[in-house]
């Protein structure tokens, strides 16, 4: 196992640990001693109809999520009952780096969103005995497993808002996250994985970074100077003092993990790769909220599958922040949104 | 100098070669000896006022723009004296592996839109006679040289067909440049452009094919399988077998000069930085044609700049092969249109 001075309570707690067991993964083999990071909010009510779930992202943990609750907003703490769930690999949960031998670092086990899904499913249904969610909702990742939760769990999963992701991933965005991955395995000191330190990676993290400062964003974003809205003065810090710390902090073979995980995000393995089957297997209540100007999610892939769920709206994200948007750094302008469609669905009576 | 199997009279020929002479840069220093590479069809006739010039796009030369020509088509070589010239650095013209010591390889001086603008105006005027140019049209780069020719030479240039390019280019395109540039400058056996052979860089060429596959196409493009337009019959056969050799062939430094000479391509170096004042001198008709689904030259990037320039249309090319339409895959789909608006614009009384 390797320190991590980033993965910890100070930066990322208060979270609590769920202890999975052996997990048995999807791609074979499993992880020992499995550990699901999670927080909550507010209080699950009596007749526990009142959780909603919320899986992290790409690169992110439970904490950038708590950004989306608060009190009087849509996701709300005072009347649900709000757990947010690290994914396997993101550094909190089970992962390379925290890992004991032999299953550490390079060693560690291929994770699939649908193994995520049933972690937490293990959580919610035996920790806190829930048998409805009110609403599962996520963003990028947390969309595609949000959309696993609708298609592998259809009785449970009253309303779900996919945000800026897909539920069966495109090829396109495959190969956007090959070279993500690329840009990191191409530094000699990854060492196939077996790095002393993250900082060894630096290099590999950094050109993992300039490749969001493409695909993440927009051109609109650059035209407008918006990278301001992180704070920076210059589009040098934008990329030099904001994005390239943000990745060089994280492991390397969390972000490689991530990846893997995301390129092969799919509900029709459930039904033999019959996507129609998959989502038309979909109860949930469901609001498909791609960002307009995200260049990986465009609206145009999330709007060909929402046109397959039968109970379905298609609401867009104004931003000129693409898929980064994600972030929440223009303030209201996007959390109103959010709060604005989360709050019509639900709303809506199931 | 470095031995080329590649850029060679068998390949991309029969092209001439023009001397410029030491021919002084903008950013400082000469090309000593220079070369211009061009190739021409057609007859110039007497009153010299047939020829259409054509500027090559990045890693390109003038080979694949002889498919933008033909019998019968708008760049009608039967009507016009068409002249294909290769931009300096592109391997064929005058480039880092083929100057001699002391200026070649890593020691190649830095070319900017503006040095191959003034250097192909010599060859038309010194070498032609040509003192009014019937129409300038390229593709991405080509369009940056266009742009550059309808700004810098106003009263030569009587009409102007920029595809799928700007005339000064984004802070996003420029970071899209930046990781080409990093795939392949972080290939340690590019040893800061010392290199033997293309082919020790084999590692971060085929990387920097890989963000082609992300950034040059489209997510629709792989959704339709249109790599089967490349006679290949898997998207495996596309990446390996189509993009990784397109681009491993290429010589490392000479996609690093052009990538660099790209970024910076902004035609309001001329008027102290000001794109208005810029385009304002224009007096070419410029139709204005980018490709609906480019991502790094999208059409609003592109419409932007139309609005500035006096006597302009946009005319924008349907495609869901991005970038990569330039190619011209997609057959009469895709030519059709460009022909479409090439004979429009060339009908036009200037």
């Amino acid at each position: 196992m390797i320190k991590s001075e980033y993965y910890t309570q100070e930066i990322h707690g208060p979270y609590e640990s769920y202890d999975l067991g052996d997990f048995q993964l999807e791609e074979g083999g499993a992880i020992q001693n499995g550990k699901l990071a999670y927080v909550t909010f507010g209080e699950l009510n009596k007749t526990k109809d009142n959780a909603i779930l919320i899986p992290t992202w790409f690169s992110g943990t439970s904490k950038i999520m708590e950004t989306y609750i608060g009190n009087g907003r849509a996701l709300d703490p005072e009347k649900y009952f709000i757990i947010i769930v690290n994914q396997l690999g993101n550094g909190l949960s089970s992962s390379p780096h925290n890992t004991p031998a032999p299953l550490n670092m390079a060693n560690f086990p291929k994770v699939r969103i649908s193994d995520d899904v049933r972690a937490q499913h293990k959580l919610i249904t035996e920790k806190f005995g829930i048998e409805e969610l009110a609403l599962v909702v996520g963003g990028s990742m947390g969309a595609q497993q949000t959309y696993e939760w609708a298609v592998r769990y259809p009785d449970m999963v009253k309303r779900a808002a996919p945000i800026a992701g897909t539920a069966k991933n495109t090829i396109h965005d495959f190969l956007y996250a090959e070279t993500l991955i690329e840009a990191i395995t191409s530094d000699p000191n990854w060492n196939d994985g077996n790095y002393q330190s993250c900082k060894d990676v630096s290099a590999g993290l950094k050109r993992h970074a300039k490749l969001w400062s493409v695909m993440g964003l927009s051109t609109e974003f650059y035209k407008q100077e918006a990278w301001r809205l992180y704070g920076v003065n210059s589009l040098d810090e934008f990329i030099h003092d904001f994005l390239e710390p943000l990745f060089c902090e994280m492991d390397p073979n969390a972000l490689l993990w991530m990846a893997w995980k995301w390129q092969r995000g799919d509900v029709s393995r459930m039904t033999g790769g019959d996507l129609q089957e998959a989502l038309g297997r979909i109860k949930a209540k469901v609001f498909v909220m791609p960002i307009d100007s995200d260049m990986f999610f465009p609206p145009k892939d999330c709007e060909d599958e929402q046109t397959l769920i039968p109970n379905s709206e298609f609401r867009v994200i104004k931003s000129i922040c693409g898929h980064y948007a994600l972030f929440g750094a223009e303030g209201t302008a996007y959390s109103e949104q959010i709060d604005k469609h989360l709050s019509d669905l639900l709303a809506i009576k199931i």
